[in-house]
């Protein structure tokens, strides 16, 4: 696909979350997700490299256990199948990175 | 690396723009783009797939001869070897994912 990406609709992933693909190929996709006040996603793992950029908000990411505070502008990369949960320190905007694909969110 | 990124330095690449990696595997890599009013990054290509995120501004995007205009929040993904360059309408900021890592950035 080389032109302009049209988002899929929003999905609400509970815990205050949700999100959409914004554009994808099967090496790569891009998700945005929303978090509300207190917005938390669970801890999880998958197989896929993970690069998150922050779009607005602060939050905590715990990564294989360990903290670390991330706020409009930052990133951070989660390897695969390291376990990883978010949870929002401020209301925000992160913008996920897939490599490759997510095929579950299609 | 699961810790958070701390960009390297940023590159002055012409043309009104200048860049900073913000993290990378050898999979993936996230970079800033800055477009000053005007900026205008010629026509290239790369083996690379690129997926451009658009933090802010508004941009006209030529790929294969083919023009798409976004604008914040908006993205598209430029396959492996097209051509392509990009011209701001507005003055702006990119996030452009590349996979795998683009080694001439390093």
């Amino acid at each position: 696909m080389t032109d302009r990406q049209n988002p899929l609709p929003w999905v609400d992933t509970g815990g205050g979350v949700s999100r959409r693909v914004l554009s994808h190929t099967p090496e790569v996709m891009l998700v945005e997700f929303r978090f509300g006040p207190d917005g938390f996603g669970a801890p999880h793992h998958h197989p896929h490299i993970q690069a998150t950029y922050v779009r607005e908000g602060r939050f905590e990411f715990t990564i294989d256990g360990v903290a670390h505070i991330i706020s409009a502008g930052d990133t951070l990369i989660v390897p695969s199948d390291a376990v990883h949960s978010c949870r929002a320190l401020e209301p925000g905007t992160l913008i996920d990175v897939f490599t490759p694909r997510r095929d579950d969110f299609l």
